[in-house]
């Protein structure tokens, strides 16, 4: 029997870094993760490319798609619309891929809905301080807006309850060898393997 | 705050090769758990070490602990008691280290009760034509024996749903790795962490 790939979610507070450790854990050569790419209604910046960094869509067309029900989470943020498409989550993990999403802590609550067996990642900040210094430090912020932040950002982590994992960004490559555990370890877990042994004794 | 260690409960079918797992697990130069060292009433065999090896009692010594509730498990097996002593693992998870405990599959029963939100592990055998050769390989059973010891495994393997992660012992460093890897993931589980970052949130 071929085992299912797991839909792996990465979230956490805008500002604690789910990008950078996103990317380090693909640039890991041991990784195994399909990478679903998002889709999204703004315009490419340079040197993004369709396809690769998002898909590309026109609001119409993100919207027939929302109607259609082939995004497993889509959310609007500064007047563009982000999502992901389901097709694509789905087709992976049966073919036995697990797929990693990177994405904000209101889609991720969409997903859970409709993967209830998903496995669910908050990357926490070390602390409040250090989570303001990092949302001042990207220098593109207004001081009311970095006050809207860290106001949203404390209602995502009394959210936390809702993920299977806490892992903690003190250091990235310390949090990509904490994912990588936890999905080792998913793939062990009773529930995901049991159906495999029980088939084992009826066969011999 | 401080954070309580973890039980880790490593048990499986007789044969599987929990002992030999358990003794690389140890060998590994960043293993951090502490060893559980059991309690027996059988003589110790030539060149076993009181308090090392295991702890040897007499029968009366090892009864009169078994009705002071000093046992987090016990059983009798051809004729000896063998047990684990519950205040060395209560010490040493309240501070703060992991307890490693190797135990047959009636002991982790007696656990589960006992400690919840212990992690067990069932190592599991990759088939059980494998299981039999193993059994068959250590050239001390009679054929008799083999069965009922056959006959026990498939009903110890049909107890896995109680377990939290199931390891197929097909390699033994590979049955390590993954050990490894879900104690890493388990000390990120959100159910453990979770008191830790509410406290973040209420202090700053």
């Amino acid at each position: 029997m071929k085992e299912k790939g797991i839909l792996i979610v990465l979230s956490g507070p805008s500002g604690v870094g789910k990008g950078t450790v996103r990317k380090a854990v693909f640039s890991r050569p041991d990784a195994t993760f399909a990478y679903s790419i998002s889709m999204t209604t703004r315009k490419p910046r340079e040197g993004e490319v369709d396809g690769v960094d998002y898909f590309f869509k026109s609001r119409e067309e993100f919207e027939r798609l929302i109607k259609e029900g082939k995004l497993l989470e889509y959310a609007e943020y500064v007047g563009h619309y982000y999502g992901t498409p389901i097709d694509y989550v789905k087709e992976t993990l049966a073919s036995g891929k697990d797929v990693f999403l990177e994405i904000e802590v209101q889609g991720a609550k969409q997903v859970r809905e409709k993967f209830p067996d998903g496995l669910f990642i908050f990357l926490m900040p070390p602390s409040l301080d250090e989570l303001k210094k990092r949302i001042v430090g990207r220098g593109t912020e207004s001081i009311e807006l970095i006050h809207n932040r860290m106001e949203a950002a404390k209602k995502e982590i009394e959210l936390t309850s809702m993920y299977d994992y806490i892992v903690e960004n003190d250091d990235v490559e310390r949090a990509v060898d904490k994912i990588n555990a936890i999905v080792q370890a998913e793939h062990c877990r009773s529930e995901r393997v049991i159906d495999k042994y029980i088939k084992m004794l009826e066969v011999e």
